[in-house]
């Protein structure tokens, strides 16, 4: 796709190189990266190689990227590896350093009575939600990848998930960072202040920028009381409209105790039935829209969820629906959320789209999107997501018995079907996965070219050499 | 205190200037502006005067500061004139375009089932609240200063206020921006998404970053459901860490239910009773510290603050307390809260400071300066605020029967005394006034130099001639 921003002007981590770095560093901090360094999830970008620095303190990670900057090297910086866009891999020469954190991976500090705690960015995001637990905090942060991804990834990304509409992204759950800036300088940061209003707010240009203006080395971030009383239920609702209405009535009858309220299509279903035959279905026949909907409150969840449940049957809204009546029927109904993901890729998609649109244009979206696609020819369609925040992940595949490749000649197309649609709906074509380096070009497109100018001056600012990332997010 | 940033590079609005930019412009744009545009509440900068613009049109701004830019002429964004530290008033050469938004102050979308309302920057924020409540919806933004504050003002400082606990400050209440660009640029980000990672947060950048980097113009906001029952009470606490306590018991019980938890101390009774008699405080004997806790539910707010005043009884927190019995009642406990500053206003004080501490450090800090301002002699210091975001304004007053005038050889050492402790307890110097020009200086002492470095290098990215507020927040 000719993503080579700045590159040109970049030099290789050659041995040279790397022998100068090395001398900066103890000895084991640098090694040739494993293969899995060069790859991602769903093997559309492989890495082109380098070296691979692990260093253990935010002091370490300075002279990396100082000694880049100085050398024009690029960093690419590795969290997880668990991103879907190819931010963590970048598969043009020159050959960079991949930077991971995997090292820098202690829980520094956590404060209960403040809600805080701070971790270094290569803690997994699942330790970071244990380490709460053990406080009894809950730290909400959750999403498929949780066991692998790592929180300073998780930032750069500003990572969604399940609890989104209740506690926001990652963005909102961050009160500061460490990081070190392009130039190699260090940005102590980690604030655990609800309210500080001393400048820019270089916070949040960290969070999401995906490792192109600086890497994250540690993070302060807000926890929360774990509510008392959960209680989760499947609703087969009408329509995405219908979904809709039947959030507004929970959110009246509980206000912010709506933690998660996902939308799913029987699409998705049937690729759960087909491919992972040992994840239940708790229905019967598969209804076309069911909402997976969750409750965390002082007390009397469940309660809660049947008066909403009443409510949306006599409004015609829902016509069945069940409420876990245990953790395991409640961890169930998670699995086959969980599942879907999952199925999919099994059965492998033409396309797949990570978009948000306004809560008004949603409806209307899903049902002209599947009638534009349907000219195309016979595909099928897993609809699926956070309808509550307007995010669905709409996933686009073979017709029964067909297989991918045999779509390579419209997957551009059906892309493009999708992402037009979104902009003309006033959507987003990334709700949650960000650009990395397959999204540059929608960017572009679709983008503000205003703000597109903005961000091209604050790269150039922060990061004139153009070393942090290079490919992710912005192309010269 | 010298703030001449860029400034020298700057021309005056003069005759020749403003007969082009009046051209540029319908007929009744300009003019010269009257006294209270080159006023601050606290009398402590004075305009230096310039013309004034009132565009009715951001196509009209973008003409403004277009022409502005062309010509190295200043431009002082005004809102509502409400800020405390003199954001919205240049007192040096040379003189400036005051930049008033009153005229762009249509509501112009409220879109109740998405929780979204769109508002341009002169909206007061007062109408912003009824807007959305004519929609039974709540814009919890809610300040002293709300029937005058607009609210391109309030997101341009980040207005902070008392339901930050609940719902963020201005900040976390706004979703999407239309804004001007220091070159003149429209940027029309107006989004009502509640997810899009689509690159560098741009919104965030401009939202408190007081004028310096662009005109806000219009924001998209969001709306929450008006809690069913309200609950307000006051409970007198045995200290400041007992209030903190209380808080983390209120938390447990109700969660985000708590909307408010705001800390008064005697001193401010006192103020209230000396300078405002017509203010009952509902107090025999006034105790040293009082809570100001209010819930919003679901249902049945007032058990909830009982159940929590028996436990705080339990626990030795509270000593006693009033539950409001009716609306008028919750309002004169807020009448009582909000009269604080306007008898700190009349008392006068020494020097008012806007500070933020991580909470397990706050009672250990109004100790210490308590005790440190003790030794410069006999002073009264009225210490309230917003407790559960750790934000306090910690204000100095002379002694009884003296006046301010008498300490004006100590003040500045009065405001070093307690921005020192602040800065050794690991807090903010600003919480929720922001900058200003009237705290420049203190960003350079106790920021971080490499946060410090960045902002500057954004400010020349974005605003190169350095039009854009000049001497607010960063000097050259």
């Amino acid at each position: 796709m000719g993503l080579k921003p700045w590159s040109m002007t970049l030099n290789p981590a050659d041995t040279a190189f790397c022998d100068h770095l090395a001398a900066l560093l103890p000895t084991d901090i640098l090694c040739t990266p494993e293969a899995r360094y060069l790859e991602e999830p769903r093997g559309r970008f492989a890495g082109i190689g380098g070296v691979l620095a692990r260093p253990r303190t935010v002091e370490q990670v300075a002279s990396v990227v100082r000694a880049c900057n100085v050398a024009r090297v690029g960093v690419v910086p590795y969290g997880g590896g668990t991103g879907l866009v190819g931010g963590q891999v970048q598969p043009e020469r020159p050959a960079p350093v991949i930077l991971s954190l995997e090292r820098m991976n202690r829980v520094r500090d956590v404060r209960p009575l403040e809600n805080v705690i701070v971790a270094e960015a290569g803690t997994i995001l699942a330790d970071v939600q244990s380490a709460a637990e053990a406080q009894e905090r809950l730290f909400p942060l959750s999403l498929g990848s949780e066991g692998s991804a790592r929180i300073g990834g998780n930032l750069a990304t500003n990572a969604g998930g399940v609890n989104v509409l209740r506690y926001g992204n990652a963005r909102d759950l961050c009160l500061g960072l460490e990081a070190v800036l392009p130039n190699g300088d260090i940005w102590r940061g980690l604030t655990r202040l609800r309210k500080d209003n001393t400048g820019y707010d270089l916070r949040n240009l960290l969070v999401g920028a995906e490792g192109t203006l600086g890497v994250i080395t540690a993070a302060a971030l807000k926890l929360f009381p774990r509510p008392s009383s959960v209680g989760t239920a499947l609703m087969v609702v009408k329509s995405p409209e219908a979904a809709l209405k039947l959030l507004a009535m929970a959110r009246d009858e509980v206000g912010e105790g709506v933690s998660s309220f996902e939308l799913l299509h029987r699409q998705g279903l049937e690729f759960v039935q087909e491919v992972l035959p040992d994840v239940r279905v708790p229905f019967e026949d598969f209804p076309e829209w069911t909402a997976l909907i969750e409750f965390g409150l002082a007390q009397d969840a469940n309660d809660a969820l049947e008066r909403v449940f009443s409510a949306g049957l006599e409004a015609d809204l829902v016509s069945d629906g069940l409420i876990a009546q245990s953790d395991s029927q409640r961890m169930a109904f998670w699995g086959l959320r969980e599942a879907i993901p999952q199925a999919n890729k099994i059965v492998g998609s033409i396309a797949s789209h990570d978009i948000s649109l306004p809560l008004d244009e949603l409806p209307g979206f899903i049902s002209k999107a599947r009638g534009a696609l349907a000219e195309l020819g016979p595909l099928r369609v897993n609809c699926f997501g956070h309808l509550g925040d307007g995010n669905l992940h709409f996933n686009v595949f073979p017709a029964a018995g067909r297989h991918r490749g045999e779509y390579d000649n419209i997957r551009a197309q059906v892309t493009d079907i999708v992402h037009e649609l979104v902009y003309v709906c006033s959507g987003s074509f990334s709700a949650e996965h960000g650009l990395g380096r397959m999204k540059v070009a929608d960017l572009e497109r679709y983008g503000d070219p205003t703000r597109l100018a903005a961000m091209r001056a604050i790269k150039l600012a922060l990061d004139p050499n153009g070393i942090m990332n290079p490919g992710a997010v912005l192309r010269a």
